[in-house]
């Protein structure tokens, strides 16, 4: 979704041309969210003509590619003959990939969003403002005239307005930017991180949001402030004077490589940068209303957290895709989700597992009426590959709710159920809303996600890390198998008190220790996918079939397939194939059935016997040497993969899946890191 | 699947050629159920050879449809000069279409089966033998040589092998057939329900079944057996000289215009026509592994019962297939659906429903833990389509469970849950053994069919008939609108004791009585859908996006599409989209959305936003009058349905969907009634 960046240096001199490619380089990391345009604004050169005092923003917008805005930019200051080399001593620059909601792709409906001529406030946006008809319909009648498709063009325009009509009432400079700010979301319903830039308030900028992700990024010249220093409006960061780099941003990608202290800014907080400090305002809903125009939040106090991620890990390193690394990199990333979590046991210990985030509230979850399994896209295929293990050893019934279709429907949630919250990013927008919604219904909410500090993780009561580092490859591949394997770390924890499960736990528990060579092992099948790969790339449709644990497999491997690729592909529920699905099977179709041994495989071979009868094109996953029970006659393709414990299995088995979608893509010649129309972390509903 | 029939007459002289019209005619009512190949077999002419006393048993099996068995029959019998002009007195024929599950359709793999040269015994079967593989083996030992691939090959063989050892050991005639029939069931797994006839036994037939479904149908030649009249061993039906057709069938589709007095076989009974008498013995799996070999049960006692159904059910009118005939007759159907279950209510009386089948158990229901709602295929998206109301009345989680997956968990169900078991034909192979596991974790089992005396409906503990009338097209679509209704009407009865929803209960009760009407002005749109089929005719893919009440209608609508039209059609949650799907979103695919006015209606203009933004090719269902809101600029292709209570509106929305499969289907030149490779009811897991 809508990436937000934006840079300010004070009392650290820099040129213009670093400054533009400190916001290029900001926008870069941030494309694998998914966009399709882009747009920076930066100061203009001060005027010869003397009525116009101070420099004009410019903007610059382009449809697709940065690097097509990035060419753009060059030639067009080129054009304007605009000095790369003038120096700032302070300069406030804001940037943004936007991910096309309301207008298609195109210059004109990028941001930054301007107020009109002379560009007096421009905003970046990411979400979406969902009563901008109204208000452009006000706008409207106030003699605004609208360029845009876009619901985002309404914030600056009113902007405008509200700066317009109290500077007519108080006269001079006596509204803040600030001020300016908190009057126009008192207006604004829907979900966003919005930050500001303005003529009017030059080397300065607002940032605010609700429900958006946006974080602030902290680099001073010399590194004396502490960590978790707490900091207090403009008294925050020693004196004015002290040289430092501010940073806004959408996620820490584009920060960690400037800075490792960050703000997680909070729903409603107001960030303004002025004079080189940070003062944090706090909207109230209720006041705002009550006090009329214009109120005067008091600042609020907060702490600064520094990231552990590092550089290297948002770098492709030696491969030539994101997808391509994380895809190669589960060995490792399952062994740091697991690190420090399994108990090996011993004489006298029991193998077990330790969930530092879940342990106190393991009584409750075990009492629960329900679990409840939450999420979108692969964090649900995830959870629904973890289920019949968490049913088994929990004995409670598991509830699988799409979050978009929990939220339609309102379906009951009660005090008595846990509600588990599954998603990459922790802030997807639909799996935050039903978050939401069960605490509004009382019911424990667990959360699991790959972002310490993301929303899910401060909104829930408890939780755990998945931990498989940054995810940059917007098709999710190291997450989906980490959060296989939390699930199944904490269907361990829940069943821990049980004893006639001991022994099943604690093969599982040594499956566990067990699977990264196992995922090593199934990685040597690289070719093995290309080739299929080469014998698939110009179908134009796939089937995959798989049944108990590897239902959710037959799913997210279709969804891998549909998603980079862009080949339609279904998963489909292998005992759901005489209802429908058999009708498609003929001699070209290409269908992948996973069989791998479990207690299904009876029901998996029928299925095989009954799609060879109809002369279906097959491909079959199986273990390792059990391809003449899948394929007797050797007629069909047969992938071998190695066999771990049923319930870990789905770990494994999507990993060829992964690697088929990587090669399709690359073959068919799409972007791999991202596809088409797609976004990372889907932060709007 | 397989469909079963036989015909014995007995003192009622008949021609073999009208024998043989009488089984093709009951294969061609049996053609609905789904099937690939099919064959007969009837006695031979008087040997002339001297040594062999009897008739032989002739057998002919062809591939493909039943026109071309009828033709290859009538060919063979030419050449080997058989006489179609002979009368018998007494005879016993048998026939199948067969549902290819082990094996490619071909005529050695139809059935009827044989022993082998001379076809000693002869087998037509309808289910799966699981433990085929372990009995070939023994009998492999034992010099039988196989020439099929199928499992169902084993049984007459196995008969013969019973037949021999026991006629060596105890000599002549001391067995009897249904004494063989006991030993082989002794031997077999999996589910069944066969019919054996054999040279040693001429004019007599065994039928036994397990799993599948078997009926008995009766005519008498004078009509003197009363209603329900108590039978018993040889002793029913008069005497043995009384003059009678019998038949055997897997439906009541093939017997309904012979006779309405039909006997429902029940599981391990073994009925033995012979002499003009009917004997039901009881297989006792127990007493027959005690007792060792030739166990012989007591005989049973049963009632006949008499079909509701008429011969015009079963016949098309002026339509030119079951499919278009029953979505235009959804009006009826619904009408009956509903009939003497609304209360109109009055001055003092609410407006309410009536289902005699639960009303002593809604206290039960509305204290239970979980609904649990479970079905396969159209049945599954029926209860999706109901589950959003039944939560909102019921304030009970409703968990969706499709009936396979169920198994493959071995999901927890216990004794707080409800059960809703929704199948069409009743006798769904999957839903039936999901209902007997529920029956095993203690729950409330509930039963919605559409067959009177189904298994399903007999084993439930109590249930509703949707009562929507004979459904011959293989893909449902009048069984799909009343599931709905019957659910709706469900949440009502559930939901009738609180207050609170009395007005939310009387709009939809009005909404029911107006529903037929809404569907007969739905219907009107034939025309338009077929015009749009017209478009969409050369497609290899479609998309269905819905959400709320219409997510099942999504996925029924793209099953649909996919069953019939043989299409790559996927229905997908609307919610979903940005997690995956969009990526295929490009000018040339297309895509339905359903959005009509509700709770999501806004949700859904967002959707379409996107869609257009990505320059989606759009067909968008809407709410009469609302096609400026769904469609500003009228680029996308626009389908206005009547707008009915929220709850209710997936029963109008999924006909234009279901007029839309049918005209693709003929457009594309398939066949509607029967597609590539699907069933009708799928009696096999």
């Amino acid at each position: 979704m809508c990436g937000i960046f934006a840079y300010l240096n004070y009392n650290v001199k820099t040129e213009r041309r670093h400054i533009l490619e400190v916001l290029f380089n900001g926008l870069r990391r941030l494309e694998y969210r998914g966009y399709d345009s882009s747009g920076i604004s930066i100061d203009s050169d001060l005027s010869s003509d003397p009525d116009v005092k101070s420099r004009q923003p410019l903007v610059f917008r382009q449809e697709g590619k940065i690097e097509s805005l990035v060419r753009s930019v060059y030639q067009e200051a080129n054009t304007i003959d605009l000095n790369l080399e003038e120096s700032f001593s302070v300069h406030a620059a804001i940037a943004h990939t936007r991910w096309a909601t309301h207008g298609v792709p195109s210059p004109r409906n990028s941001h930054p969003q301007s107020s009109g001529a002379g560009n007096e406030f421009l905003v970046v946006h990411n979400g979406i403002i969902t009563n901008y008809e109204v208000l452009k319909e006000t706008l409207v009648r106030h003699g605004f005239t609208f360029e845009s498709d876009t619901d985002t063009e309404v914030i600056p325009k009113l902007a405008k307005f509200v700066f317009d009509k109290t500077n007519d009432e108080q006269g001079g400079q006596a509204v803040t930017f600030s001020q300016v700010v908190l009057e126009v979301m008192r207006h604004l319903e829907g979900a966003y991180a919005l930050i500001f830039k303005s003529s009017h308030y030059p080397n300065e900028l607002v940032a605010c949001k609700r429900g958006s992700p946006l974080l602030l990024g902290i680099k001073e010249s010399t590194q004396d402030v502490n960590n978790g220093t707490p900091f207090h409006d403009d008294k925050f960061l020693t004196s004015k004077g002290h040289p430092k780099e501010l940073f806004f941003s959408s996620d820490t990608h584009a920060l960690v490589e400037h800075t490792k202290k960050v703000l997680v800014i909070e729903d409603d907080e107001v960030v303004h940068l002025k004079d080189g400090g940070v003062s944090i305002l706090k909207f109230d809903h209720h006041k705002a209303e009550k006090h009329g125009r214009l109120p005067r939040p008091a600042s609020v106090q907060r702490a600064l957290s520094v990231l552990e991620m590092e550089v290297e890990q948002i770098k492709k390193g030696n491969y030539e895709h994101f997808m391509q690394k994380e895809i190669h990199e589960q060995p490792e990333s399952l062994t740091t989700t697991m690190r420090g979590r399994l108990i090996r046991g011993g004489s006298c210990k029991a193998k077990s597992v330790l969930l530092g985030g879940l342990k106190d509230r393991l009584k409750t979850i075990r009492r629960s009426r329900r679990i409840v399994f939450i999420g979108c896209g692969t964090s649900y295929n995830a959870a629904l590959a973890a289920r019949p293990f968490m049913e088994e050893l929990s004995g409670v019934p598991v509830t699988m709710e799409l979050a978009s279709d929990l939220l339609d429907r309102e379906g009951p949630i009660c005090r008595e159920d846990t509600a588990v919250f599954v998603s990459q990013s922790g802030e997807t927008a639909d799996t935050l809303h039903a978050l939401e919604y069960a605490q509004n219904n009382g019911a424990l909410c667990v959360g699991i996600t790959n972002t310490v500090s993301s929303a899910i993780a401060r909104k829930t009561e408890c939780g755990v890390h998945i931990n498989a580092g940054c995810e940059i490859g917007v098709a999710s591949t190291k997450a989906y198998t980490s959060q296989i394997v939390v699930m199944a770390m904490m269907a361990l924890a829940i069943g821990d008190d049980t004893i006639s499960s001991q022994a099943r736990r604690e093969a599982v528990v040594d499956g566990l220790f067990d699977l990264p060579n196992k995922v090593r092992e199934v990685l040597k099948l690289d070719d093995e996918m290309k080739d299929l790969a080469k014998l698939l790339m110009d179908e134009q449709s796939l089937l995959v079939f798989g049944r108990g644990y590897n239902y959710a497999t037959a799913l997210e491997g279709a969804l891998k397939v549909k998603e980079v690729s862009l080949m339609h592909s279904e998963g489909i529920l292998a005992g759901e194939m005489k209802h429908g699905p058999l009708a498609l099977v003929d001699e070209t179709l290409p269908i992948i059935v996973i069989a791998t041994h479990d207690a299904c495989f009876s029901k998996q071979q029928s299925v095989i016997q009954q799609l060879h009868a109809r002369k279906g094109r097959l491909i079959v996953m199986c273990s390792k040497g059990k391809a003449s029970l899948v394929c007797p006659n050797g007629t069909c393709r047969v992938i071998e993969v190695p066999q771990v414990e049923d319930c870990l299995q789905p770990v494994i088995n999507i990993v060829p899946l992964q690697l088929l979608a990587y090669h399709l893509t690359v073959l068919r010649g799409y972007n791999v890191d991202q596809p088409r129309n797609l976004a990372k972390s889907v932060t709007t509903q």
